[in-house]
């Protein structure tokens, strides 16, 4: 069993789609990351920051599923930061009503002692300078850090998110973001670029077209799951890298093969996540389930062709 | 070795890409066809109609490859089908600037004899009567008849198109297709829709996306090859349907594992089918060509989760 080190935001989502209102719930990348990892054999810390406003009971999901909280700066008098979104009909794309970044505006992670010699750093969605600085914590080089980010930080911290991809070993990203940071259009050309930028393995998340994890000259692809229905996609991005970063900290294994199965894992796990709103799905996840998927991913994506 | 009767537009494609200009050359959803189910050991004939402005240098192509063209009507002073097309950058869409249908707004198929028993039967997307016809003249019911469709039907030709759909086994259709047909968003449900319409095999193109096959409770998906740049998607549709009905008329196989590895052998025929101008690439492609992709398309989708 590895340490993994999760940074990244707990928050109050409030979301819209056609099917339905949520109102003010649990949400966040850090939350959707811890959550995903917890369905793995791993000791893992969320580093993140609330406000007063932010219930126990919210906590107490997370020390329920093992995961150390006391990275998680409570602050008095503060409020937790609130995002309200709407989904368009297609689920496809998002309008965002409200944006209150709130005590996020002045996250200073402190890594907790414990985990300054995570085995896996998983950094959600963050402000580049935010990312580095729980790298400059760490004690010991963990066998893997992964980072997620935005077209946001492209647009407004370019130098800042440059100096974070130097240091990281996997960079999760989307495909449009995946072009834009490195201005190609074939995704095999812009993996190869954000390669020569820093991070050894490149993951970019297609959504519904799945993902593709590359590594020098290897490639490897994992579709998400057809569904019936999509309810609400929040969180299914970082419920991914929770499920990439839960399987490689509860193996330490950060060979290629090994990051096929993360991969794999990740799309299982995400395509629970967007079944309800929020983190709804993610609560109620039991073993078997998650089994049965892996199952059904199996039979979607094996083939038996024998070369002569 | 089965026998293979393929029913499409053989005809002049004139290709503008960001790449370049084609002028005019050889294409039509028959010669597309036609070519990629060469790759295989069947005996195969493609049915069309050309005008006597069609070059012999290109009837010799499938002769060369072993395509009875005894059905290709020749029309004395009669013009091919001329399509003229421009791409965006993307290569995602695309406007048509010209469509001369020529001597193909009166194409009456005549299936040669010897392929009235054919074992599989592939209708390019033509109009359904056209289909229908084919399909009338058949002496022996297939072991599978697979037609390709588009919108344009939907739109102008409903009920012809429906009763087509509930002779044929299996339908190849794309993914916004596949959505307008069934007024359904989720391909899951869409397919279901589908195989109520009669076919009981649904195959969902998704482009650069990759390709679905439904039947029943099973689902197999199969990504496209990631390519370092994508020069000319005309005929990766009809290429992809070729190797599909050319794999399944060399076995003889229709069992759904057996469709899986069509899927992946049409799939993996397609990516060649984009990396030049129109048939380009597919004939001078060699078989130590396909089989090495084949082995790429194994280690992009191929992975090892135990599941204890």
């Amino acid at each position: 069993m590895g340490k993994l080190l999760i940074v990244g935001s707990v928050a109050f989502d409030d979301i819209e789609t056609p099917f339905g209102k949520s109102d003010k719930i649990l949400g966040g990348a850090g939350t959707f990351i811890g959550l995903a990892a917890s369905q793995f054999e791993v000791k893992s810390a969320v580093v993140s920051v609330v406000g007063d406003d932010f219930p126990q009971n919210y906590i107490d999901l997370f020390t329920e599923r093992d995961i150390d909280v006391s990275g998680i700066e409570i602050v008095k008098g503060g409020k937790t930061f609130y995002w309200k979104g709407k989904y368009h009909n297609d689920l496809n794309s998002r309008d965002t009503l409200i944006t209150e970044l709130n005590t996020m505006a002045n996250f200073n992670p402190v890594v907790p002692d414990e985990f300054t010699d995570a085995d896996v750093v998983m950094l959600g969605n963050l402000h580049p300078d935010i990312q580095t600085g729980v790298i400059d914590q760490l004690k010991k080089r963990p066998k893997l850090i992964i980072a997620d980010t935005m077209n946001f930080w492209m647009n407004n911290t370019w130098d800042e998110l440059m100096k974070v991809i130097e240091r990281i070993d996997v960079l999760t990203i989307n495909d449009e973001e995946a072009r834009q940071l490195t201005n190609e259009h074939s995704l095999l050309k812009a993996a190869a670029k954000i390669q020569e930028m820093g991070p050894k393995y490149v993951v970019i998340k297609k959504g519904e077209h799945g993902a593709l994890l590359f590594h020098k000259d290897h490639i490897f692809f994992a579709p998400a799951l057809p569904l019936e229905e999509v309810f609400d996609p929040t969180g299914a991005g970082d419920t991914f890298a929770g499920g990439f970063a839960g399987y490689l900290a509860e193996t330490k294994n950060i060979s290629f093969e090994s990051m096929k199965n993360a991969i794999i894992h990740g799309s299982n796990l995400a395509s629970f996540c967007v079944e309800k709103f929020g983190t709804e799905r993610m609560l109620t996840l039991k073993k078997q389930e998650v089994d049965n998927r892996l199952l059904q991913f199996k039979e979607l994506t094996q083939f038996n062709i024998e070369l002569t």
